[in-house]
């Protein structure tokens, strides 16, 4: 008998819908585990006091360790063959998940596009997670490449999805009771409100953090994301280990509370890309840029639209792209989302 | 003054009893730490409702938190002076661990064998656990070598215990209100169950993981395990940190996992034999052989007995030993122990 | 927009009240996040039941996460700059921090002083922590040599703090309702109590650590210290991570066990040096010295002054000094602090 050794491009059909397994019980302790990886600071994950001030119950899980325990679960059931993890998008987190909460994750396949060559496809996913009670707290896209079974095969009839590249800000909705109400701005780190914030404004986040090799073997083992490249030397041609690009996100994350203190919730993913590989010792930098901005009009909850870029080096022109409109070769992260912050009342 | 520097093999009496320092608090937190430490998946320890539905209370804490727990408040009056950690048998669990709950550990001294050599003696000890109000959750015996303090002291009237060289079937029975009845296979992973499992079988578990040094390290220091080789790397010739063997052990069932997704409790352990050193960066490939079958007819519950290897190279041909019976270079652990997995109603 | 990059020696003001960012929800996860860092056993820490037949009202966290917490949120506020964290004094712990608790800091300048050089200067805060309900937890004096903006500014009026170098034992209380009455030695560890240790008196704690680089960096981000030097290569020209000298405190604590196993409780910290720098892959062995003696007459309860010092060398004379005064070469920390221990009934 073998165990699981994944699945091909061929073992995909349009509509299916898979249950992923195990379901995750997060605790406290997957808060504080997060926090002894990541410099991060954001005071709704750090305090329950503070957090409970903005309308939550308790203390909530970081979102993104909510996002990378649904995408952990999927590994298994999609990517364990694959070539590359191409992209994601139309992310949206649709209520807290608090300390003792269990997520579920189910995919449907979306689309199926082999290449070319014949040795390998994109499949496209719809991915969410769910709660102990069946409700929705997650739910994306990816698009991802995988090996074919039998690289020559017969032809084959592609099917694309139509993806919208960014959750629009009138998709935007506040699905709990939050409010910024009685937001302690000396507690948050930082008096930069919603209204401190341009359209077009680059923000540098100054700091830096050379990524040690446990602190991702930590990370991803802890989402149960199994896949061989990041813990098997012997899984790639250079013998290293591949970082999960997910540690990326949640590394720059980070690092942007140096300049983004009050950008206390990501919201809504709407694409990320990872331009190149990263490996232990590399350090890595961050910036955001100011995409778009949208005001609720309640509760002093506004929200930003966030491109936030790792990069390997410190570059105070923050620069993303060469003049043929490719990324530059420092570049690891080009990362798409919407943040919730407050809107002060104006300073006089 | 100075601290303890260990028992040497003169130091122990026969019948002796010992308590061991320091009782430990388990809770949720060791539960998340173990994930991040081991490639872990099974159902009953990640996911809350899951175990509850199996007839558990809440989550239980992962069976080998509490055999490494045990083992680590015994080092420092059993093996601080130890060569070998020589073998395990006789162990069994008795109720399960809950977050919260308080494990204390005793041995009793039941044999004393000196060596030829006069250099050192073999020390057989019966170790227990009890939680917070003194019941029994685990029992188990080991042998060590242990280093005399006078290498050519007198003659030593040995005494050697009679060890069963496993739990027998007839013996095992299911100490809580566990059962199978309303098991949701697709979240626990695979259809597999107890009678897909066909005695003299081997499962290829596949995956491999390379230790990293960081993983052994916290491992054993939140066990309390104190024994100089693992943390001090003066305390061996080479200057390595030997790896902790329930590490091994471990890595080994959490490998399992992938074709043993329905083995949901460790219920016995039979015997261990650490047959090679383990040191950071070796990989860590899996497979098992099944050796026994029991069905309690209750409940839809079963039993395997399992012999899981851990071995360096990936073999598919899953060799253990050579002609001559010894075992090969690259096997690192052979553990011998009983499983708890679901009987599932005959498919059509 | 730029992040914060950090004060400046320019940048403080006597009598100055800083209201440091993030407050930190602290939970039995940072105990056991603790317990996976350093070899720690003291019984407080490690059971509830036995933190409870003490008079506490569940298992507290290791005082010493609570300093860590405290002095990490000052650091973006006091130290980002810093060339040096030259001492500690005056610090007293005012009441146990329990699971769920919530930590605030606080920080008032209390002096400056001009180096000669006009690069830089001493900056003397007076820190504290506060609960969620507003108590004071920790209180404690430090000063940092900070850089200056303008190396060659104006002259300055230097005021200079007064400060005690020891806590003095008629200053100790003990502000909760401990006692050692129905203490139990053999679940502690020893049955050494304060009658046990003499002043003057040294005692070897035997065991050693080798430091490997993801102890540090996993406990110096638990702490959400952001402090460039310990987790950017680039921060410093040797392209080292210097090690947080906090995590030398705490990991000669936990050695201090072998020898100090009743020493239960960190009370108050008369001072600190950070000697000499430490990075990954040194080893370190401690020793302390019993300086002073006090006991409260009251439920058993007794305190001893230590100088507990970590070393790179195993050195049986356990010295600290050469014969100029100065510190050997192989010592890393000179910590002075009172620690609680019952008194025992004298044993016959």
């Amino acid at each position: 008998m073998t165990g699981n050794i994944g699945r091909f491009f061929e073992d995909y059909e349009i509509g299916e819908e898979i249950s992923h397994a195990t379901p995750r019980t997060l605790t406290e302790a997957d808060n504080s585990i997060y926090m002894s990886i990541y410099p991060t600071r954001f005071a709704v994950n750090s305090s329950k006091e503070f957090a409970m001030a903005c309308g939550f119950k308790d203390r909530p899980l970081d979102e993104l360790i909510v996002f990378h325990t649904v995408f952990g679960k999927t590994v298994p059931d999609i990517s364990l063959n694959a070539i590359a993890n191409l992209g994601y998008a139309e992310g949206k987190f649709f209520r807290p998940v608090y300390p003792g909460e269990t997520i579920r994750a189910y995919s449907t396949v979306l689309g199926l596009k082999q290449n070319s060559s014949g040795n390998s496809g994109l499949v496209y996913v719809r991915s969410r997670g769910e709660n102990q009670n069946g409700k929705l707290v997650l739910e994306y896209t990816r698009w991802v490449m995988v090996k074919k079974r039998k690289p020559l095969d017969i032809n084959f009839k592609n099917k694309i999805p139509e993806l919208s590249e960014n959750v629009n800000s009138c998709d935007l909705q506040i699905p709990y009771d939050l409010n910024f109400l009685e937001y302690d701005k000396s507690m948050a780190g930082s008096d930069k409100g919603f209204d401190d914030y341009i359209v077009g404004e680059f923000v540098d986040h100054v700091d830096g953090c050379t990524i040690h090799e446990s602190d991702h073997l930590f990370a991803t083992r802890l989402w149960q994301n199994n896949s061989k490249v990041h813990f098997d030397t012997n899984a790639r041609v250079d013998n290293k280990r591949l970082i999960y690009g997910g540690h990326i996100i949640s590394l720059v994350r980070a690092l942007s509370f140096n300049g983004l203190e009050n950008a206390q919730i990501v919201f809504a993913i709407n694409g990320g890309s990872h331009v190149n590989p990263i490996f232990a010792e590399d350090t890595i930098y961050a910036w955001s840029e100011v995409l778009e901005k949208f005001d609720f009009e309640s509760r002093n909850i506004a929200a930003l639209r966030l491109r936030s870029v790792g990069s390997k080096v410190q570059d105070n022109k923050m620069q993303l792209k060469d003049k043929e409109g490719k990324y530059l070769p420092n570049i690891i992260l080009d990362f798409d989302y919407w943040v919730l912050i407050p809107k002060f009342h104006k300073r006089s």
